[in-house]
């Protein structure tokens, strides 16, 4: 058996998310087709991936595998899976994984991206970025996002799912402006419980316009119950940018 | 009358270029069409533009004027035209145009970046990267622009238009590698004739992927006539960043 990793980029715009649904067009299913269809599978490989993005978010650093019978040349896939995959799906690179890798539970770490414009949005961008009406405090954003970092039971900002812990460890949070006035929100964890990037960012949009102070998000996060004042930002502001592994 | 200064961006790709024609779906026209219809003119304003970028090419720093004969607030006219675009057009922002401004004439330079990606693209950019199969010399790209600077007739590089002069000074021309390893070619000029940014971008790529010597696009230039051998680059990776103006 072969074990290989797939680094994968998308533009979620298009996808109902990562994850195989019944009549939906999903990345995992699109990606499973493509490599049973040059390698000529008879049943679809199974696809184990770092994160299971939601409907219409995108990524710049998937990382996945997939369990092989017949050993294939990792270069020749790469090139052939160009030739298959539609144009908002690109397979940048596979390789044979090292011993004991697990593209999900090997995984050491998440790095996430939003981004929001708050004056009109590049329309180059607009499949990326969120339009925000009212203008945002990028110093206070920063603020209320260190009272965010380090390990907590982030259950206040996560959507229940059966048998997942809400206990993560937030390493870092940034909150800038790029070269083009955007304000992006960078965070890095060793996990993501389900919709917590996104309703943190809808606590720090809530701080960023001024309707809450920068103490809230933290103050929403101590009491440890989901708060219907916190919204969950749309999905099309996400990237998921890159997945830590230990070394070989 | 009022004359008024527009700063435009677009995501070219579904747009047959700026400039109005029968039957396609333009910039020109579809802004045209936004204004009569949010200042309920009888007849279509006429926008003069500093830019006729091609079908296919972007903007992110367009800037064109119109003439109304009422005056109107620019601020309301910005918000307003907001509702009626397309998604793939954006009226950054409106301004009185001061005394003797003309989008056109008054220009005084022009600012195009051309993105290229010698491995995978990103999908979320694929609109304005062109991919290249082979791998690109960043630094011998770089010697080749070199020899293509200030003032010098264009002719070998230009699309012949009736009337219009090839001699033009380019000021600047950069190439570099982003952070996500894109190669960037950057231009400056008081103005570019028809197909200039792109022939000279197909020259250089010819340079960066070792088919000709850094020598070589200089050498085009001096000839002084068009050659077969340099390829127009395929207008999707070119983007107009920014127009200058003389101070008021």
């Amino acid at each position: 058996m072969t074990r290989l990793r797939l680094d994968i980029a998308y533009d979620g715009t298009d996808f109902s998310g990562w994850a195989r649904q019944p009549d939906q067009r999903t990345v995992q299913e699109t990606l499973e087709l493509a490599i049973a269809t040059v390698l000529r599978l008879d049943a679809l490989p199974q696809l184990t991936v770092a994160g299971r993005t939601d409907a219409g978010v995108h990524a710049t650093g998937q990382v996945a595998h997939v369990d092989l019978a017949e050993p294939v040349d990792p270069d020749l896939l790469v090139r052939r899976l160009a030739g298959v995959v539609p144009p908002d799906l690109v397979v940048t690179s596979v390789s044979l994984a090292p011993d004991g890798f697990d593209a999900r539970f090997a995984a050491s770490g998440r790095h996430y991206r939003y981004r929001v414009a708050d004056r009109a949005v590049d329309p180059l961008r607009r499949n990326d970025t969120l339009s925000w009406k009212r203008p945002l405090d990028v110093a206070a954003m920063r603020r209320a996002g260190q009272g965010l970092l380090g390990e907590h039971n982030f259950a206040a900002y996560c959507k229940p799912r059966e048998g997942a812990t809400t206990v993560r460890t937030l390493r870092s949070l940034t909150v800038s402006r790029d070269a083009a006035s955007v304000v992006v929100v960078e965070m890095h964890a060793d996990a993501f419980c389900h919709n917590q990037v996104r309703s943190m960012v809808g606590a720090l949009l809530a701080v960023g316009d001024g309707r809450r102070p920068p103490e809230w998000p933290a103050a929403v996060l101590a009491a440890g119950v989901r708060d219907s004042a916190v919204t969950v930002a749309p999905p099309h502001g996400l990237t998921l940018v890159a997945v830590d592994y230990p070394p070989d």
